[in-house]
Order: C-alpha cells, then structure tokens, then sequence
C-alpha cells in the first residue's frame, strides 16, 4: 500500500474529504443532497443512454430478466431517485445529536455525541439505484463512501458517481467524498473488504452469496443486512380471522422482500380449524405450499407439495410457503431456533402467556405478536429513511435509521481537573 | 464442523447453556456471582496451588519480570478478585432495559429492549484474573462466555472455570454457560475466531500484537479495546499550573494504562513559557523525554533524548513521553490524525474558539478540554464496572459499562394489524 498506489489514492481521497464532511453543518449537507436530485433530473437521458449499454452487455451476457429489471433506470425511476434523496433532507441531521451526558462529582462534564463513522463502503450487485441511496444516507450523516457497484452496473454507476462529485462540490463541500472502485474490479472489492484504516464500515447488499462473502472475507466491521427466513406461528388459541389475515399478508403482501414470510408453523390442535382456510386464502392469492405429511393429510383435495428439509432452510422471496404442523410452542420456538435468519417472527395468539413467552425466548431481530411480519420497516417503525434491516447483533439491529450510520465520541470538559 | 468434533461440542454446550441463562432473572443471576465469589474464596490454597505450577513453568520457559507479575495469584489478589464480583452484583442488570419505544399510528406497540448478545468468546494471555472479570460481566448481561486464556495461564484458568462451572451449577444455572478452550490450543484460537453461529462476540485483551491479530483474522465480529498512543496539546494560551498539573498527572499517574498520556505537543508560542517547567515537573516525577530538536533547544540542560518517527509511534506504557513543538492548532490536529490510536486526546487551552474547534475535529474515541487524560475509564465515567475502552467506531465507543456487552431485539404488539 504505497502512496503511488491508485486504488489506496482512490481510499485515501475519499477520507480526506470525508474528514471535511464530517465538520459540515446541516444545511450544507442539504445543500448537497439537493443538488444531488437536481443533478439526475437534468442529466436523465444521459443516464438512461450509460444505463441501456449496461442492459444490453447484460442481455448479451444471457442474464436473467429478473437482473435486468433491477438493472433498469427510466426517467421514472430516476426521478423516483430524485425524489428519495429529498426525503433524506426532510430528516432529522442525527450528527452532533447528545446520546447521553452528565456531570461528574468532580465537577467534569462528559458528553456523547453522535459523529459520522468516517467512510462506509458498500458492496452491492446490478443495482443502481443503491448509488444513490447509499450516498444521500452516506451525506446525511456525513460520511464518504466508496462504492462498488459491480461490473452489470459499471456504466450507469460511472455517470451517476461523476454527477454525484460534482453535485457535491457544486455545492461547495468536496466531491471527493464519494467514490467508485468499480474499475479495479473483483480485485478492488477485495481490497475493498481489507481496507481498515480507510473505510470504517461495510454494508453488503444484494444476494446472501455476497453478503456471506463479505462477511466472511472482511477485516473492515461490516453491517449485515437483509437475508430473512420469517416465520408465523399459529397457536392452538389463535382467532380464525386474525391468522388468516396475518398470514396471508406476512406471505402475499410483498413476497420478494426480506419480510415477507417463508414459513407458516401451525399448532397441532388449531390445526384442523385453521389450516384448511389458512391454505385456502393463501392459495386464492396464488400461494404455492410445501407442507409436511400431518399438513397434506388435512389438505387432502389440493396437491400440497411434500415438504422436505430444504424447505424450511429457504428463502423463497416468493409466492411460496412451506407449512408444518408442530405439538406445542416449544416446538415451534425450537423449529424457529433452527432455521431462522433471525430478523422477524411472529406468533398469532390470544393466549397471554404464549405471547408472552414467544416475546422472551425467540431471539430475532423483531418478535411479534398478532401483527403482519411486514411491519418489520424502518418507515413503518417511523425512522423515516430505509438504511437496511440488520440480522446481526453487534452495533445495530432490525431496522436502521440514520443514526445507525454514526458512531459517538464523547466531548469531555474540564477546568483542570487531575486523578 | 460434525457433531462429534469435541471443540464444537464445547461451543454448543456453551451456546444451549447460554439460551436458558438469557431468561434467568436478575436474583439468580445474582446467586451464581455470589456463588463464584464465595467459590474464589473458598479455595485460595488450591487456586495458588496451580498459579505456581503455572509459575514455575514460566519461570523455566524464560519468561520476563512482567508477564510472571501478571500471570501471579496470591491471596490478596483472589480476594480482590471476589470482591470485584461483588461489584458486578451491586451494578444494574441491562437485560430487559427498554431502549425507547412508541405506538404506530396503527395501534401497534414497539419496544426495543436489551438482549444479551448469546456467548461472548474472550481470547487473552497470561491474565488469569481475566477470566473471572470476563465471567462476571458475561454472566450479569446473561450472556455465555467460551475463554481462550492461554497457555501461560493454563493451570490457573483449568482450575477458575472448574470452580466457575460448579457455583453456577450450585446457584441452580447451567455450569455449562462458561467453557475454556485452552486445550485446544492455538488451533482452538483460530477456531474460535470463525465460529460464527456459535460465538456472537469476540473480546481481546492483552497486547497490540494479540488484539491486532485477532481483529485480522476473526469473522466473528470483534470489540477492540485498548491501546492508547494518547496526546496532551498545550495550546498558545494555556495557563502554566493547570498545564503542568494535568500533562504531569496525563504521564505519571499510572503510567502502565492505555489511558496514560505518550505524547506532549506545544504550542511555539508557549513553549518557552511552558516548556522548561513542564520538563522539570515530568523529570521530576522520572519521566524520560524524547524532544524533536525544538523542544530540545528549549531544554538545553537536561539531555532529552532526540525523538525520531518511532517515538510518535510508540505507547511506552512507562515513563517515557515524546515531546513535540507545533506551530499551530492545525499541526497538532494534523499529528495526532497521523499518530493517534484514536483513544483519548487532551487540549490544555483558554481560548475558547480553538477548545471547540479541538473538540469538533480531533477524532478520537475521548476528547477532552483542561483534563487529565486519565479520566477516560468506565469507573470516572460512573459506569461503575470495567468492560475494557473501546477504540472501534462500530457498537460502542470509549469506555463501555455492561449495556455494551448486551444487544437489542425489538419486541412488537399488535392486535392483528396487517399492511
């Protein structure tokens, strides 16, 4: 790692400038983020134009239609961009925030105070849209970030990372603060993951092949996001309409984010009331089940597909469900303690101490009770901005908001006191 | 990683024991620390009796002053040891502690509370007393704790976790929540630094080169804690007593912690004012000094020792201080940006502007204005217990109380709310 070296030179300006940020007040900041939006929305042809060369290497490539739509950007969803990075200058600045504070008995007074982590690398796949994310949250809370947006997405990030400097110098902050690493390649995103002393934070997104690539490969702290097997669990005591309708829309609502459910566990004696209208609404909304043999046998006349044990360790992202009947809650608990991911859960219950034990032993990110796994959101829980979910459990977790994006320092401020 | 591989059976034995100590009440909790208090005291003579096979052993093998000081217990240290546990039973018990909370428009309760974080893996050297402290805050946060102690240490530790295990076991828990892996040896190290899913969070403690190490090669996310190259600036206008007062007090007060001040900037325009007294007042105390060729001028009596680039680099932990001339609030912010551990840094200054501006910019974990830097520990900052000073930007920051050893999970009440 040598001064000449352009992939650390690359790192390098991107802290120095970050270091800048870090001091800026809020209205620059803003400044700079509205500059940002306005900086796409008159630039859109020439995105879509670095966009459709992206798509058509890709359709060359013989990548899937799935990829290609989320390679897209028309002037719909840029101004979709446009539009999200004004909503993070609505928020709440959370940099300088106090944390906690108080007076010592000597007379000292200690404050902790919300500053920006510095830099924060972000890994993600054929996503463009994440460029733009990620640097209006990055700006907020007046970090750099070093991006590495992929090779599927090489031109679209090239424009979009160029209009991004120089919206933010335009600004008058300095647009070294953002920066793309897509041209050293795979190599660079290995760098990338080896960079301490750079980047002060990784936050993967896209497929769990990568995110569990870059958690197992990274020396920088990475902030894991995303991957949910969510399971819903219908207690003997459950009300017919109340499971019916959380079930159906923890499943259908938005069967291909990280909320949605991907396993529904029913208690044994529910089971005959419930599951045939459980299975009934679920496959009126086009649900594909996979349901172990005491499930299939109360489903006699619908083709459930037999369950195996692949079943309950997938993710569908679908409009796919597996379905197993279990004995008792601690069953459940045990099933959940096995195969979650350990972002939400949920139990359908009018029982209280079910609830309530459910509530204390299921150790998730988000543990509910009689309500959608949906709700699982950090719009939905009021934070305003969808930093990500994180399924870890150091630094953050479940749903992130800005201040998720800081570190603290503690100011300390004395008049010559000594130990 | 089968079933039969007796380390993992080590870690899920401590990972299952860990699940049931998460919902143990804060009483039994208390009953096992009080029980392995009463354990320590109970068996001095067959605790020293290992210490010394330990310390002989060391002693044969060649190793230093020290490090036999460290790995020494005699009975005054146990029962040091006991009373410390005490102290973990008088602080609160984080678990349960409700973070902040709201009710959705919707109707739907959320409440984010603290969890533990599952099992704590600690990895240290040749500090049996170590196991005892990371056993007593694991415990009291509810978490479990698998202990690499190494092998300086081995004979001490054997005995501590065997008697850990047992008055846990007697307090009516499950002994298995603590487990030592030092016959694994070094290879258990490297295997405890990648047993994601078994381990939540990994604590060094000891040298740079461990922690350092550790930090390189673990996937399972790290607290890193510890080393302080920490810097006391005198600013143009500091007044001369509280400057010797606090940089005297910064260097020598316990100079073997990482706390402790390592490196002196002075303002040019101060120096000649300051510098001579400051001197002495060290010189006085037996503080060696290594002065960039400036400082030496201003000191042409006492044969300071020239610094070179080493010197800025190096926490002595002793008393020794490297000695700077800056011509600016900008230089020493530069210096301590190039050289510090990012611990703590102290300006001693009355100028109001340049207090603030050292505040805003200098960013270190601890920033202080007219205090010794000495103040930076969780016992002064009333936290009461000392869980280690974290130097890492991501989860906690500085000194970390028994909350930092916990995570959060967010617990959601509804009444069949769908999206």
């Amino acid at each position: 790692m040598t001064a000449s070296d352009p992939f650390i030179d690359r790192l390098a300006r991107a802290r120095a400038a970050a270091k800048r940020l870090a001091t800026a007040t809020t209205a620059q900041k803003h400044a700079a983020l509205e500059a940002i939006a306005a900086g796409i929305e008159g630039a859109i042809p020439r995105i879509v134009a670095a966009n459709a060369e992206d798509l058509e290497r890709g359709r060359a490539n013989g990548i899937g239609d799935g990829l290609l739509d989320r390679l897209r950007l028309d002037e719909a969803r840029l101004r979709g961009l446009a539009a999200a990075v004004r909503e993070v200058v609505a928020l709440p600045d959370p940099i300088g925030q106090v944390v906690r504070g108080s007076t010592l008995p000597n007379g000292i007074t200690i404050n902790q105070v919300r500053v920006p982590f510095g830099v924060v690398g972000a890994i993600y796949e054929a996503r463009p849209n994440v460029t733009v994310d990620i640097v209006a949250l990055a700006l907020k809370s007046g970090n750099g970030a070093v991006l590495r947006g992929g090779s599927a997405a090489e031109r679209s990030n090239e424009v979009l990372v160029a209009l991004i400097q120089e919206a933010i110098s335009r600004a008058g902050l300095d647009g070294d603060a953002v920066q793309t690493i897509d041209e050293f390649g795979r190599e660079g995103a290995g760098r990338l993951m080896r960079a301490r002393g750079y980047v002060d934070v990784l936050i993967p997104r896209g497929s769990a092949g990568l995110i569990s690539t870059v958690v197992q490969e990274s020396t920088v702290p990475v902030i894991e996001t995303g991957s949910g097997i969510v399971h819903v669990y219908v207690d003997a005591s459950a009300e017919a309409e109340m499971a019916v309708g959380i079930v159906t829309n923890a499943k259908t609502h938005r069967p291909s984010v990280c909320n949605a459910a991907e396993t529904l566990l029913v208690h044994r004696e529910a089971a005959p009331r419930l599951l045939p209208a459980l299975a009934a609404a679920l496959r009126g909304s086009g649900v594909e089940l996979y349901a172990d043999a005491a499930a299939r046998e109360l489903l006699p006349d619908a083709g459930a597909v037999a369950a195996d044990e692949e079943t309950w360790a997938t993710e569908h992202l679908a409009l796919e469900m597996g379905v197993r009947i279990v004995d008792s809650l601690d069953e459940a608990i045990a099933h959940i303690e096995r195969y979650s991911t350990r972002h939400t859960e949920a139990i359908v219950t009018q029982d209280y101490a079910n609830a309530e034990r459910f509530l204390a032993e299921v150790d998730s990110a988000v543990v509910m009770v009689n309500a959608s796994t949906r709700f699982t959101d950090g719009g939905e829980f009021g934070f305003g901005a969808e930093v990500g979910i994180s399924t870890q459990k150091l630094h953050a977790r479940g749903p992130m908001g800005l201040p998720e994006l800081t570190s603290t320092k503690w100011l300390v401020r004395g008049s010559g006191q000594i130990r």
